[in-house]
């Protein structure tokens, strides 16, 4: 019996994958991913098995690896970002549990989008902050609001996952509601789509003009805390040097 | 004038840095960073300055870095993990706003702490959470205490950097006090230091019995959700997946 490799390839861009998960995807006989990641890293691919499947088919790519790794192939499951952050450990693990399997699965971390997107940005995330995803597929409305107003009332900078789908609008709507409790109608706000990946685009704006742009499933926003300031077009959260 | 590259190395070991870190490493003239971090990558430098310095000395070493950069070298200012998560990015946009030059900076992003850690660990981060530095060195300890409170409430997995250092003993044991307010005496807790660099050392434990193994400045505490498990030794936070 093999083992599966949960590979967090990073933003896309092989120059921010790592040695460790780029090895573990050449080393594999068999991979497993949604086919968008599986798109990003397929010059790696050579006569190997791949499996590629849509969305929201999490944990029959789970199970799928664990039925290749039970008959002794070496399998890579890809995920994108780190696969520890709303990635795919998570679901490999609990599935395993689930089947009481004794197959090993091993996590290799990646460049996760906030990070990515943080570095477009400037320097947002450099103070404690909060990653909260705004997908309610997963998770009751009522708990991802609650964390979004304690998160405000911290004043922690704020990241945002899965912020607007096509068929989930209102979400970041009512998030900006809630920030705006809290925080300056002047917050910076960074919006990053395709962090460090073929066509990414980055805007800073306020919270009281961010919706003027663009935001969908491959958006990280970024919301600064009480101190956070714009300069030269990079948004800048200061740690509380003495300069 | 030449720009400063801020690198994020990853946790040190080479197989998690990204190649782009490492081409800026090896491009560069003149490498400035905390000395421990130059000792990782010190196989990569070939006939460049080094200026390696001791802790605390940041805002020195950025000042250094404009310094080199407006006399024309290519610069990297070299940070472990991620340099935009309480790393160096933020630091030197500072100084280059104080002294209004023009100098180009970029930020490398790189796998963060917080991932290698969790990675070690199994997917205790896999829903929300939040990232608090338990050091009062530049930061009240009230407006930390407040975030552990509101954190805690929220449901959050939390993870902790700078639980602790020599002469900074009592915060890691107030957090735990705060987070027994909110989580029961059970919950899973995940040590880990030196995540993914050599000297790996993880413990798993629970909020009741944490305090009984060894938290230094190297170490990074995860703390998880009321929904999170161990499973085999591995630390799960789900999803919400139905399996």
């Amino acid at each position: 019996m093999k083992k599966i490799v949960v590979v967090g390839i990073g933003p896309g861009d092989e120059a921010y994958m790592t040695p460790a998960a780029r090895e573990a995807i050449i080393s594999s006989d068999v991979i497993i991913g949604y086919k968008t990641y599986i798109d990003l890293i397929s010059h790696l691919i050579t006569d190997k098995k791949v499996v590629d499947s849509g969305m929201k088919r999490e944990i029959e790519r789970c199970n799928l690896a664990l039925d290749f790794a039970e008959e002794g192939a070496a399998v890579a499951l890809v995920s994108s970002g780190d696969p520890g952050i709303y990635g795919m450990a998570g679901a490999m693990l609990e599935v395993k549990t689930q089947r009481d399997s004794k197959v090993e699965i091993e996590v290799i971390p990646g460049v996760t989008a906030v990070s990515a997107a943080a570095a477009v940005l400037g320097a947002p995330l450099m103070h404690d902050f909060a990653v909260i995803s705004l997908s309610d597929l997963l998770t009751d409305w009522k708990v991802i609001k609650k964390r979004l107003q304690l998160a405000a009332e911290g004043d922690f900078v704020i990241a945002l996952y899965n912020p607007k789908s096509k068929g989930r609008v209102t979400q970041i709507e009512e998030a900006r509601e809630i920030l705006l409790h809290y925080r300056e109608k002047e917050t910076p706000v960074g919006l990053v789509r395709n962090a460090k990946r073929a066509e990414e685009a980055a805007v800073v704006t306020t919270l009281k003009e961010m919706l003027q742009h663009p935001i969908d499933m491959l958006t990280v926003v970024i919301i600064g805390n009480s101190n956070t300031f714009v300069e030269n077009g990079k948004i800048i959260t200061p740690r509380g040097y003495q300069l």
